[in-house]
């Protein structure tokens, strides 16, 4: 834990979405496949390692996700629940405490508010760190999150016509996924959104400059057939300048039943969750609704990426 | 996890009283007979397994007793300890916390302030599920302690004389201990309380209708050498309509050693904890004060019920 | 658990610092030498084994350092990792929620801002009892980790000038660790304080009485050449009648490279953490701060601690 130690050291982290190469992501997702079907075979693999979960922001369901992932490897940890009243804050540096808890976890999953603070922490980590969340900055875990399910429901990453519905603007998982999926060949993007949640125009000028094909258009049910998936985002309310606006939009943003007449058969559709009201629930009968499942191959990429980070496989 | 999954599954749950039968409650108390006796030999039976730990009310020492419960039997736990702070919560409705969490658990405890909580939850989770109280409707893994307290400390459930004490208005224990322990053989109760926290008449009516003998008195010293079994309860400050008649009457309900001059020497004495001030710390000493090995009888019934549960055992 | 067992119990618990003598010191120290060097041989020693991690008063990196302490030897922890909305708390004594803990677990670790709780805890438990920190009163853990990073990093107890720097009145784990190493042969100690912070005036008449070597001095650097241990605390803003006096003397109490220019190549300095601005983050580069490796120390004598209660080492 010298300075010496933490320059020279040679483990991986995970903080941005950059992090790990195509064939390194396509690596990942291959050992999440492989645990997803068999399970038991890893279920011993980090007997006496220790995940450090820390939630400087409430996160209930990614901290779930990492801690139940680490002990379905046979591993445990110690955690951090909640942010309030934790010692560990008083008045100390992030630094000081990432450098505390490395000295009792083998390796550590954060959720903090500020962006960039999971940087700060891989750099004072004596041990790998995944970036579970940086306020609005990244969230890699849920891109990883996202790709698996396409992976195991589409059976390929390519050829896809991804929609991308709701709140465009400020949905990191949203920017993330089209950063990391617009990687693999031939994937083509449909924006769906109001024009106060368009899309950041430097996503646009990435895609453009890469030739890689999207269009953005208003309403959902129009290009519907279109879709291979269907990735619902919260709108809320808070993001519109007036109520009226958002009474106006919102339903446009809702996915039901019938706004589902036209799709293929074998569209899916996702959501980071949780869902508040933009995908009524009759959808969840529909075998097109995939959005639990991805919540546990959430747990499922999350088990693969501490094996790998680990260096256990 | 999907809808058709949801209806045809097979695994059982617990969140009722009425939800075994007394050949399937005998059966479990056995299993946690020998888990008392033995609790090597069951150490190892939930390795790999998850329990998901879901507190959306504060009840530390449930909460304990259900996590002690699951690593005793070599399985983990993932939790939400406290209320408070707690993302899940975030708008999102309790079905899709349920589904969530059954993603990443192998069984769900659950404690919610809300009535009928319980049943939603059950029938949104893909895994088994156990009620550990649901506002003052059900608490169903108490009772199950106290049978056991019972069985392991009388050696038997039947022909017994079971007195309680104190709040029978409002106490949901003493409610469903009355149900469950009056479908053994010849038991007989003796309600003792104030007019004011009488046992409900639809308890009453139904132990008429199934020709169960019982007495209502306003005295515990009056009929304590009558007792095989005495089960205070709190009684509470609040329920009463003035400080007056809280004053008057609360000694009435306090158990002292001497009170218990004339009581059976195999009189056993419980309580569900947490106890203010209802048992008078002297009486702790008294070998017939079972309370505090009811707690432990409580981790044991709880380890029981899981592997029935989960079929491990 | 009957009082006549709380009676007869023969299991060992840490409250003071005088539960151990030095010669049980020495052996518990070595102990964890032992697994400081080869954790893999200790890994599975508390396979089966609880321990109950309470605290009643927020202290995430004792709570971390002994939970992690716990998995590492192959055992689970159960928690009350805040105080806040603790129903164990709801009105009841806190040797009943001691005993209903020890009714979960085989060993109790907590935390309380009472003085004297710590003992009223131990009367209570029928498990080995461990104080993780009783109000001003005692934090024996602390003064164990720091003689094991003493011990691991001068390679000796003995023959050593010890300085204790910054807020000395109030600090109990320098008044712990002043009590205990002066049990060792040969010690001496250079106080280094403000006036208004000087060591107590009963741990100077202590050492006089034993003829053990020590100086009270108002300036770090003056005695810098002489110490073989710098032991820095927090100056805390609150202890001083007004802010003139802490802003005029705080950073005579400031470590920082330039107060280093004469100190020895084998000076080491420590500190119990969470620093705030005490030791200025440049120092954390010199070879001679410890205080991160104190704190991997402080889980290692902690899971020592744990095997030598439990007896199963």
């Amino acid at each position: 834990m010298t300075e010496k130690f933490l320059k020279e050291k040679k483990f991986r982290s995970l903080v941005t979405g950059d992090d790990f190469t195509v064939p390194e992501l396509v690596d990942l997702l291959n050992l999440a496949s492989d645990i997803y079907r068999e399970p038991n075979n890893f279920s011993n693999l980090c007997n006496g390692k220790v995940l450090g979960s820390l939630f400087f922001e409430p996160s209930t369901r990614t901290r779930l996700s990492f801690e139940a992932a680490m002990v379905r490897l046979g591993g445990s940890y110690i955690n951090i629940p909640e942010p309030k009243g934790s010692s560990v804050m008083k008045g100390e540096s992030l630094a000081d405490t990432i450098r505390t808890v490395a000295a009792y976890a083998d390796i550590i999953a954060m959720r903090h508010p500020l962006e960039g603070s999971a940087e700060v922490a891989r750099q004072n980590s004596s041990v790998p760190f995944i970036n579970a969340g940086d306020g609005g900055h990244q969230h890699p875990t849920q891109t990883l999150t996202d790709l698996l399910t396409i992976k195991e429901t589409k059976h390929t990453l390519e050829n896809l016509t991804i929609g991308l519905c709701g709140d465009l603007k400020f949905g990191r998982t949203v920017h993330s996924l089209v950063k990391t999926i617009s990687k693999f060949p031939n994937n083509k993007f449909i924006f769906i959104s109001p024009v106060e949640l368009e899309i950041p125009e430097y996503i646009k000028m990435d895609l453009k400059k890469r030739n890689i094909e999207f269009v953005e258009v208003r309403n959902l049910e129009d290009i519907m057939d279109k879709l291979d998936i269907l990735y619902m985002t919260r709108v809320q309310r808070e993001r519109f300048f007036n109520e009226a606006d958002y009474m106006r939009l919102k339903d446009t943003y809702i996915l039901d039943n019938k706004k589902l007449e036209n799709a293929k058969e074998d569209l899916i559709i996702l959501h980071p969750l949780p869902r508040v009201n933009e995908i009524a629930v009759e959808v969840d009968k529909d075998p097109r609704a995939k959005y639990f499942e991805q919540v546990r191959f959430g747990m499922i990429v999350r088990m693969a990426l501490i094996l790998r980070l680990l260096e256990v496989r």
